[in-house]
């Protein structure tokens, strides 16, 4: 499990205050605590806190404060791709670019910039009509992606889908779904796309949030999900994906596994 | 979710010793604290505290008994057919006969027993050498046990088929696969067979058990499980039986579901 901490965010008070200040604490400080709790990777996103067109010289100010405390891998997150873009040309790491939807014009921009800067990509199984409802029209989506990282030279492995899980609380139909088109998107290429969930989402206004983010990423690991946005200071979740890699045998057992888990 | 509470059971002290003793207070303790706990059904094991001669009289006690103060179905646990049959004559509800191995003289006698007596029955996907490493072989034990409810006229969906899980501290690489079983079993017939585990066998001498078992069960639900022997009174547990629910839209979400799942 690649765990993408979720906690830089300009959507988060603290770290809207930082962006709008230009203060680096944080930002710096969520990096160095999110990859304490386990992150893999740390999501960047100024969110409504920089107006669109300052966009590109926050994430540029934002990949270097983050890269002078962390050694994390970043995972540039933005519709605006031209900030994308100002962060790829400074990452120290190749880095994971959140996100590109199925429609053809985005396509040809992100992940051309993808393979130009040997980033990741975070795919979306809907289109500018929006997000389906079943699984078979997201792994339609999901399949137009897989066609498009054949057609632009994109390893197959760095193709991470998502099939966008909604709040339970007001959609509860798309969660099972969501687990079948996972279960499916591993199946539509050889060697398979990566999945990937923005897990919170599965939760929002819930009273029960921690409890349902933990249940669903065991469900979601046992069809096949590779990577989660989450909280990577949620203690109990981290160990809910620690746990999951012990039964599905892909790290070997451990009394000890919590935390090895931890130490990567 | 069909919780079965394992706790009546005469490996534990307590109701060891009231076996030994004929004291019904243990049993009939666990009873009440079980269904509290949001046990549907319970199972009832006199395990080695009862010499396999006296079992058939210390079932037929123990279903007086707990009757006596419970209305939930039993779950009648033994290799000793016998002490189930003594049970089966005298339970007030449909029964859960638990177990039958797929070799042919016990399947015989058991399914017979369970279409005689109106009971659900639990069927093990191992023969007399053992159980099986991999999914594929567990699933051959499961189409047999299939053809067996078929044969004998037992209704498909009171066929409950259990793919044995392991302790995951020593036979790690039997928890992916027991995933892969439940997911293939609903497949074999339609109506599907039921799936069910001996859930707490997961987490066997393990530290983390708690952990552990709730993980492996949203595992398990998310594949297709319908049932499990385990611990009712594991709070933590039993919510994660009720948001598994939810996240399968199995259950109409609100914000009360873990108080609404207890109320049944």
């Amino acid at each position: 499990m690649i765990i993408i901490g979720e906690r830089i965010n300009g959507m988060f008070k603290d770290i809207g205050e930082g962006l709008r200040n230009k203060d680096p604490k944080p930002l710096q400080h969520w990096a160095l605590k999110q990859e304490e709790g386990g992150a893999h990777y740390l999501d960047v996103n100024s969110g409504p806190a920089v107006p669109s067109h300052e966009r590109p010289e926050a994430y540029e100010w934002m990949v270097k404060i983050i890269q002078e405390v962390s050694e994390l891998p970043l995972c540039l997150d933005s519709t605006n791709y031209d900030a994308i873009e100002a962060g790829l040309k400074l990452v120290k790491r190749p880095a994971l670019i959140n996100s590109v939807p199925a429609e053809r014009a985005k396509i040809e921009r992100v992940f051309s910039m993808a393979v130009t800067y040997n980033a990741a990509l975070i795919g979306l199984t809907m289109d500018n009509v929006g997000i389906p409802k079943d699984a078979e029209n997201r792994v339609a989506f999901a399949m137009e992606l897989v066609a498009a990282a054949d057609e632009f030279g994109l390893p197959m492995e760095d193709l991470f889908l998502d099939p966008l899980i909604m709040p339970c609380n007001v959609a509860q139909e798309h969660a099972p779904e969501v687990l079948e088109s996972i279960r499916m998107i591993k199946t539509l290429a050889n060697p398979a796309p990566k999945t990937v969930l923005g897990l919170s989402n599965v939760s929002q206004k819930s009273p029960d949030r921690h409890l349902i983010n933990r249940t669903y990423l065991a469900m979601a690991m046992a069809c096949g999900l590779d990577a989660a946005i989450m909280d990577a200071n949620d203690d109990a979740l981290v160990d809910v994906a620690a746990t999951g890699q012990i039964l599905l045998n892909k790290s070997i057992y451990a009394d000890s596994y919590l935390k090895v888990f931890r130490q990567r």
